[in-house]
């Protein structure tokens, strides 16, 4: 009985204070410091050291060669409309001019609070950059004649994870004692072997110190030095001093989660199966009969594809079929937000937008714009719209932002593109298509439509996309676009309520516009062609 | 006359010339191989060079150091559940334990094409694999005692554009003539300006050589040698060679467009607008009751904030009110379509995400967590939900995933978290919070919803946001679960009809999960508490 109950008391004595530790926790009390990082220690080391490298040599004169100095960015980007240079007939035809908006003016002017709006601006951009800073994007420059061998990229570990550092090494004269140091903000060091020899101190901490009599030994236990992430952060980049006497080098250490994939599984067959690898979307107001036969139309070629509506008129018919997906949306919502509505619900690889007055032909060849989308890097890949007299369009434009200082940058809309496609002689890159086109659905939802812009946009959508979406455009990708020519006294009732609700000459749209450059885009002023 | 006469000869003539050069336009002719990249010829040169550094001093003996060497990732992560190691009462709560589910067994058995879908999903990956190759993960290895001086990290250019490439150098002992040499695969270099005794050759190309008598020239000029991007892309690296004789390192040049900010104009007020800042969002069905007792208590609060609503009935009833957006969706499309389409509609910095019967009261306190999501890098917080026995739940979880080789990876689930969050005592760094949380709008969009998530789902989208979406959770923010307690026969006809729709027993739901794990993320197993 006795010994019965010493074993009950341990196991009880065990229990509780396995509970006590349950619910206490003591090594996850550690706090982390999650504000957006200034530079650390480590970096404002590394800048003074940038500074005195970059700014070497100032007595050796030079001669500037203007036609590349003027192509180097000055951050001072001005707003200018081209000037009309000479006149002769079908001028702004042969020669297109290009217009300028100064978007502060036109967006601040008569405000009363415009000095509160640029401040406010001012600040939302100071939060953004000081959230996108990482070490990961710091100039680096690696010093001559150093002794040290070190990573200079591609060293990466997931979160609270350890890896061991590639490449580090010590290439000294001989000496009596060899020693290296190494420095970190958001890991420790530790070793995966030892080799004899060699003396390690701070052994899973920030900065540990290896020294040898030996260089070969030394090298050798470089080889297993490791460094464990212990600040969970899911993308940031810890800046690594790596030294010995008298030399310093700096390198990162990227602290990202793995990538994970979204697959999608479209089937096996040797064809593309459109209906298992595209998804069409489109938006409708006022046009139900034309909606009626751009489905009538689709259903002609891809009979069993997915068609998904986005409907946001005021007394929403119904539109019934096989497999489409009728949404019904606050009336007048809006042109964007019918956009990413109707993104929002397609779960296939692809997804093609078109207008609700499009008409599907045999040169609707979807299966070419899911090859180009297939075999190349592209994101999205615009195809040729048909006007009723025969007149295609593709719409390709160019976009660039030019620096602009302080009060932002500049954007520039050109028409045109960069680049051919090899392989596809009838496809080019650009950074603007029509509003006909095929995209990989999770990369279109990444950059996403502003649900403000109700009436009208389309290149808004381009600029956000600017540097997320690698854009293309062919031009043997054609859909007909249902007859708009009519004339004023034979539309009917539903159209004309269509047109004064789509064009109605309201600054509303316009002012939307300037507001999304000027203060969502940090714009201060776009150059377009007149 | 005469001259007239040949002016306009000569004018129409130049007309000509240009309209032919308008529509030819022979400069633009230049294609773009945009297939998936491989390694160019500077990569396959690089990797020998660091194989050769990492393979070095094999003959000296180590001896492994177990509780490191443990941590480092394997690459062959193993689906096993954990043992019962003791049996004591609740030991399931006291210890709780782990199980896993092998998913290319739980997915693939019994289906006759199991081959099939294996081989697509190697090939999807594979295609995801060469679609996010860059050379900017390359390991390079810096080699020691080197007289080359160059940026390891921080050069880019935006696309098509040109920079001048900061901290080029070389310090070489006394010679009687210095030589050095730049090669690139994207882009061409060039000068911004000259230095008399230096002399270049390959300007405008792919690979430029610059040599003097003198090294302090030399020197000079290599502050303004400039890189021109000449392959458009919208995201990518040009993987540089710098040598001399003897010598050659590597680095990169990040070829990116500049990144435009999204900016939000929510007003310049000391304390914070929610109205202004954020808009709640929630899917409902079948429980228009519980959804109106939202309503009511939301605006005792907060009477003006917008609240978006995405609505799966069959039945839809009318949701009216001010700043209420009710949209309607097919019949059943479910849980997490709803979620996107919500999310897709909101136009606010911020989004809050309830569930239909939740209830706010005076500890929902929307201030304090958009606090939080103003002042860190956090990108959501969730908060708590208490239910009617006064227990409060914040569900956190930790997400890790473990390399698993060809057949997939390891995906493991755990209650807990990862830090305390500094300077906020009531709030922690996890992966995955509950069903109550505030985000960055555009970042949540970023991540997305997947819409074949139907009847249930909730980590699923924590899964996706990993590596994206920086997570908290506050247990001090507080909502109340509209009561759940129901003895069975006093459920009323919807409830019934709702339970029945939600927690039917039905596979498809958990077919669809391990579909969406096995194939779409690519896991091979996970791992989650009993």
């Amino acid at each position: 009985m006795g010994s019965i109950y010493k074993k009950s008391l341990k196991l009880f004595m065990v229990a509780g204070l396995l509970l006590v530790f349950y619910f206490w926790r003591p090594w996850s009390c550690s706090g982390v410091d999650i504000q957006p990082r200034r530079a650390d220690p480590i970096q404002t080391l590394l800048d003074g050291k940038t500074g005195k490298i970059l700014g070497a040599y100032p007595d050796i004169p030079y001669h500037i060669k203007e036609e590349v100095a003027s192509r180097l960015a000055q951050n001072t980007c001005v707003c200018l409309a081209d000037e009309e240079t000479f006149h002769v007939p079908f001028s702004d035809l042969l020669f297109p001019r290009v217009g300028a908006n100064n978007l502060a003016h036109a967006f601040l002017q008569n405000n009363p609070h415009s000095e509160k709006i640029k401040n406010h601006r001012a600040q939302e951009y100071n939060s953004f950059q000081r959230r996108s800073y990482s070490p990961a994007d710091v100039l680096i420059v690696a010093e001559a004649n150093s002794p040290l061998q070190y990573p200079t990229q591609g060293v990466k570990v997931q979160p609270l994870r350890t890896i061991i550092i590639p490449g580090l090494g010590l290439k000294q004269k001989k000496r009596s004692e060899y020693m290296v140091y190494l420095n970190a903000t958001l890991g420790t060091f530790d070793v995966a072997a030892t080799v004899d020899k060699v003396s390690i101190k701070g052994l899973r901490e920030k900065k540990m110190t290896l020294s040898s009599p030996q260089l070969t030994a030394l090298n050798r236990q470089l080889q297993f030095v490791t460094y464990t992430s212990t600040v969970f952060h899911p993308r940031t980049a810890d800046s690594i001093q790596f030294g010995t006497e008298g030399y310093k080098s700096f390198f990162t250490i990227k602290v990202e989660q793995k990538k994970i994939p979204k697959l999608y599984n479209s089937g096996y067959s040797d064809e593309y199966n459109i209906t298992a690898l595209v998804t069409i979307a489109t938006k409708t107001f006022l046009r139900y009969n034309k909606l009626e036969d751009l489905i009538k139309s689709i259903r002609q070629y891809y009979p069993n594809v997915t068609i998904v509506i986005a409907d946001d008129n005021e007394h929403p018919q119904r539109v019934t079929g096989p497999r489409i997906e009728h949404y019904i949306m606050p009336y007048g919502k809006g042109w964007f937000a019918g956009r990413n509505l109707a993104v929002s619900q397609v779960a296939t690889k692809y997804v093609l937008w078109v207008d609700d007055d499009f008409i599907f032909t045999s040169n609707t060849k979807l299966e070419k714009m899911v090859d180009i989308l297939e075999r190349t890097t592209l994101d999205l890949v615009g195809g040729a719209v048909r006007e009723v007299t025969g007149y295609t369009a593709t719409y390709r434009h160019t976009l660039s932002v030019e620096e602009g200082g302080e009060d932002g940058d500049c954007l520039h809309i050109r028409r045109g593109y960069h680049h051919v496609i090899e392989g596809f002689p009838n496809c080019v890159v650009a950074d603007g298509v029509i509003n006909f086109f095929m995209a990989r659905t999770h990369k279109m939802l990444e950059v996403g439509f502003d649900p403000r812009l109700s009436r009208s946009g389309h290149l808004e959508f381009f600029v956000d996309a600017l540097g997320s979406l690698h854009i293309g455009s062919c031009d043997d990708v054609i859909i007909n676009h249902a007859s708009k020519i009519h004339l004023p006294w034979s539309k009917t009732g539903t159209e004309k309520a269509y047109d004064k609700f789509r064009y109605s000459k309201s600054n509303g749209g316009m002012k939307l516009v300037e507001e999304i450059f000027y203060f969502k885009n940090r714009f201060k002023c776009t150059t377009s062609p007149r």
